[in-house]
């Protein structure tokens, strides 16, 4: 299988159990996450040997980070130890109709603080076939954006194919701080995770389908593969997931899966690892496929990694029953 | 806003974890509640200064009653600490076709201990813009309905309003009892929360509907307004919830909420303060669908407490998206 | 009410919390299960007097399984001291499109290792109206086979009714292996629970529907009674279940249970009880009801075990409402 | 072995975990115990046939409470179902100078609600070769203590061998009451426990040490035989522990055990189970030494109940390592 | 008794259950503290009436920071909302040789960003017996250390005592601008918090012992009377406890407390509310036998605040046994 | 830093939680350990690059072992998937004097079936500097005898050190037919661990003590270095631990250290990477005083694994104190 670069934060997760407010906590449950850990962390699973690039504090928030990116199966040899604090984010399960919730506390995170001289960007990439990064790191501080550009050259430089997650976030910079970043980070750009409403918000792409808008996409910034995840439902313990890649002209669209939701952050990053592997040998509809069952199964996994096996992701894109295997 | 005085018991609720029947329970959950406590605080994240009236033994578990109603946003100056147990309720969650259990194990409460002379309802009461108490702190006992006649006598005097739940409770008196002292008490009060049950079981008011029931109550009793919370659906972790305020002639209905019910335990309490807020506005309209919103998310909500924002339930009044919030 | 034997194995089951992948477990529950106690606390729940015969390691893993099989109101009279391990399963709680999966680890285990002079068949059997095994009995061993044999010898020769549930275990033997001994054991049983899948997979009796399965099983077996749970759906949180037994040409379908499921393992014994109840009293419509409730309510209700009262079993059968019990 | 009888109450323990105070408390940790019921769960696990008699409330803590007494080995077939409420206690674990605490919360317990004809006392008592009952059964109510009488009468008309522990109770009843009762009482008993504690409070008996005090018991009561738990160090995790057996004018005492408490609770009891069984062999030396061991060893087990094998009890009295067996 | 101001930070404790290691952890138990807090929530249990003054984030941390404000018995009428981040702090028990950690992220918190026009003093200050702050708040930012200046000023004016801890902590700043920062705030105080360490490395007071120390402290700074607590021992579970105050020329010291410590953060709060508990009526034997008793109440308890009652402390005091209190 | 491998099984370790007996079990805590593994973690912990070689089944539990060792920092990248089962153990945490207690459930294991080509020693030992094994390892089968002795050859031939402990285990073989093994083993080999018991047990060598037992283990095996722990003390929670290295005619005794035990399983192999790790710098002291200090760390931490930092290792070495870092 391939060797495959992601390069990005990832925070410790603390989130109150048993649909508790964070307010009423007596204990959180600790996991890990991270946009482009979790793409990682899939692609781990589907076979691929997987390095996570990016920066955490010298001390025990830092270890507990480390050692859980090591058990997740993805390489920490290129993570460093720096400055600034260990990224955070409390999550609060809701229930209808109340919304689940994320508040990050991020500010002055490690990865932040890092300086184009952090990573040898040339060394980490060799061999590599593909290098992920979402427009979070290039959010996060001046310095991580002249990383991230300097991470797109080397990939670019070494013949490796470039996936990119736009993961507008609006608590790190504005749309317009954004929309002129990746005007200049998009062009070169391999594959492109795009929502209809960041495209909608950043570049005022209107719509009104998915396949219009990554059209529009690509033909803006030279992109040839376009790829979005769909849900239907507004509920946070069912929704039906389903995939869409739009690959030059051709629309891709996945079959429907009945999700039983426990947890569904990540489910996009689980998307992603599904999309670049079918990417990876070309195989637009593997894409699709995998990249939607995927996603499905995320959601009926506690966390934010996608910690399936790949008979499980054969078994969801081949339907099958949910009665007990014994 | 409001002063606002609530009068009632309030116990500690113990529930296994994970839809554990009791009889299976290795450990409790811990939780704190009483119809008029629950209330309470509803009215207390609407932003009022609300004071529980109630009385506690002198212990461990009484100071755990105080610790939490405090930590919900409540006053508990004029908690006295009396004789006699601290109420307690075990809770058993269900799943259809078993339903929720609540047993009661308050015999010999201390609020069913206090005396005429308990309270000084002239200094509590004053300045209170509203003052709430339900069909169950008369049903405790022979002083407990002496201090209740007491308490209403001087909210009326003090000019404050007055809202009465009936919460009939089979298990502390039986229908005729309550239908006595209820004839006793109603008269006066400006607004009564009554379901259709309660109504036909203690005035043999026989519906069909409620609003019809409400007409009933205004005439019989001479209240303004009478309000109830409306259900569909028959499963204890999908609900439809509504409200309907009826006040005079007019029939409010507010919109229907879909619920993933977390912990339905405190839904008629929470309604009871968006509509007691709604009236303190005098604002019908707002009343009902406050308190139909308050009720739908309290159920998403681990405990009896209301636990909620302002911009909460105006989200849930609005139909907003139930999508991760970032 | 009745004196009833059942023989089998129990395991130690082992499932990691909060839908958790066992891979990222940090803790398991424990409970205990085996079809046939399964089956017997469901009957000593009905009222009668249940003695489980089995064997258990000595030492504390064989103490916690007879603690608990006490704990639920089933004899451990029987219960012999072998060598040999505690039988374990397991369990990953599914959501769907990921199904729930059973590992079970129970080679060695002690019942594998009794001899036919472990139990004295005679004795044991003496004065019991019913004797309850299952398929998975003598797939355990050579000697358990004959054991198993040896107590099907001594129930008839005593005068009890024989229930033998077939519970199909690939892991265990083949369908081919399985075909040879059953037919040597089924012929004078009263009761046989079977499912459509298990009759094609070991007897190729093709169906297409459970009548006619447990007619082709009548004639092949000479059995009276054949019975079978229904199931529709497919999600592992919601589930329509019903029952069906027939008897010589009648064939009784109970009504349809609408079911929050909180852990499916052990429905089919819960069936598998009811129906023993009826056919006790001769009452087959009393035998598909209670089966079919004891099923639906077992799934709401966590661990293997059906641990309910007759009164709950009642008011399922009668499809009472499940709005909160207070 | 024998089989035995006792007659006493229990109570659901309900404990904070991780030495929280109650007032902290977010859940509760559930045991269960009753000096009595403890006792015979020691004899349990000494091989004798032990039954409890008692009364529960037709409930799920009744269930519970019966559950759990049947899991720690004691039959419950003489467990009667009566009005009354489940005994609760909450108990708080201390670290010094803290000590620990346990409220009672029991009044209108379901034992203390029984008439005379609650029992028939003839037949649960015939073939029992001991019976044993503490002083706090004919405390819990007038009705109670007749009932105490009668089994007390019924025990010595069947030439069962009679136990009591003094177990003075200063929550239920005054000094003088008890002193009167037990005058009635103790005169037949053949084997008493007393602390010299009790003895003084009760009967003015001065010490100044435990011989002086069991011989001054013989001579008053006509009791052959008195026996104590002695106890050295004020701390809550380590304490000495041995005991001491008077048997007419023979002072035996046991060895010292060094202990690492973990649950204090239920020593007494335990210390009881080892000497009634050794005097049910006429053994006063294996009295004393396995109720000391008994008692060192339950406090070393999370819980009232002495759940331990007879190979422990023999390793402690032989004073064996603690170093880890594998 | 007295109204009671305290001024400071307060942060959500998280800390791994069962002496996991941080870098283990899966789950994180949620207490809050802060020095200022804790003190003044062991005045609240001496029956003062405490006001908190403070700032945290609008978001549920700082909802969770306010409700357990209030549970423990402590006004939260002066906490503002403002920007910044609610602070934390990670906990490591430790066991020898291993010490016990504590993590501070509180960087760029909400309290560092009030600004001087953030609080009212006079109005807050008004009718306060005592004013109590901490060399931690001044630490926390420039607006900080204007602020609680402001404060002292407003408390000296107000005839309010003032009680300064001087709780140097090497993460914030420097000795030299922690020394010259206090030359100014300590004139004037009324009773100072000072140990044997801190003053070494602030003021280069050499020692040798805690009175020479403390009366270096009065010359230099003008205060009347300077208290510290002392320990002796090096184990995480065990320690002596007393303390020492010294008044003028007197030199008090507390008897010894022999302490099985469960939570030792807060310890030295516990005993500065003690000192000013008795110092408020002018008994400085009172002062450092209550501050000594709560320090070591105090570390039997889970969490930084002294959740314990008068009657306690006096037992304490007294040197009650900690046997089973019933 | 150095190349190491380790060679044997790892277990899932199964402990109920709060000193609870397994027989008492609701949950069990899940950690993960074998001797080898053990001794890799702290070797990785102490800058070294450990690849553990092992086999694990093709299931969840094989996959939750391969996470956690990747998360503590060893390598999995030779560990092979076979057949068999998890090896599995239950340990129960004693309490004076109770012994702590493990139960062994290996029967079958995944490393007991491999064969003599499941490995490629030549390739997996390239390069290494260090390999370590224990005598458990060619205890669980003949293959994996042969297994052993196939690596010892392979390291011998690569020039790699190799370090032995004897871990004599009576469940797995006697102790002549572990003498006669290891009599084939140990020759070449060039450090090796032996307790005094063990070397009784197995060669007959007397004693008194460890150095007169070392010399002969020197003398009979031609092994250049042996070395062990010391223990004083007679109890679970506190203990003095200690160390011994003798190297050819030295031997080097440790300090003592005051451990307050967390967690006693793998204190010896935490010692043994300690020792290693002096070694490989030709240090004898640093081995001795390292791999106390390791030891008596790893039984403040939960789990069988020495996760602790060199920093920490260098404090409990300098006897640094415990009380809280800040």
């Amino acid at each position: 299988m391939a060797r495959i670069v992601c390069f990005g934060e990832a925070m410790i997760r603390l989130a109150p159990p048993r649909n508790q407010r964070i307010e009423q906590a007596r204990s959180f449950d600790v996991e890990i996450g991270g946009a482009e850990l979790n793409c990682g962390v899939g692609l781990s699973r589907l076979g691929h040997s997987v390095e996570w690039v990016s920066a955490v504090p010298n001390n025990a928030l830092g270890r507990l980070l480390r050692n859980r990116v090591r058990e997740a199966g993805v390489g920490d040899r290129y993570v460093i130890e720096s400055d600034g604090r260990c990224g955070l984010n409390f999550l609060e399960f809701g229930a209808a109709p109340r919304p689940t919730e994320v508040y990050y506390d991020r500010v002055g995170s490690s990865l932040s603080r890092v300086t184009r001289k952090s990573f040898d960007w040339a060394t980490i990439i060799d061999g590599a076939a593909w290098f992920h990064v979402t427009g979070i790191t290039p959010a996060l501080s001046a310095s991580a954006l002249l990383t991230t550009k300097a991470a797109l050259t080397a990939a670019k430089a070494s013949g490796a194919k470039i996936s990119f997650d736009l993961n507008y976030r609006s608590k790190l910079w504005t749309p317009a701080d954004s929309a002129r970043v990746l005007a200049d980070l998009l062009p070169g750009v391999d594959l492109l995770f795009a929502g209809v409403g960041d495209a909608a918000t950043l570049f005022t792409i209107p719509g009104p389908d998915f396949p219009t808008v990554a059209k529009a996409l690509q033909s803006r910034f030279g992109v040839a593969v376009v790829a979005s995840l769909r849900r239907e439902g507004d509920a946070t313990r069912s929704e039906r997931i389903g995939g869409t890649v739009v690959r030059g002209p051709e629309v891709l669209e996945s079959k429907w899966h009945d999700v039983e939701t426990v947890d569904r952050i990540g489910a996009g990053d689980a998307f992603a690892s599904g999309v670049i592997h079918g990417l990876l040998s070309n195989d637009a509809t593997a894409a699709v496929e995998t990249g939607a069952a995927m996603a499905a199964l995320k959601q009926t996994i506690p966390g934010d990694l996608p910690l399936m096996s790949v008979a499980e992701i054969e078994a969801a894109v081949a339907g099958a029953s949910v009665r007990v295997k014994r």
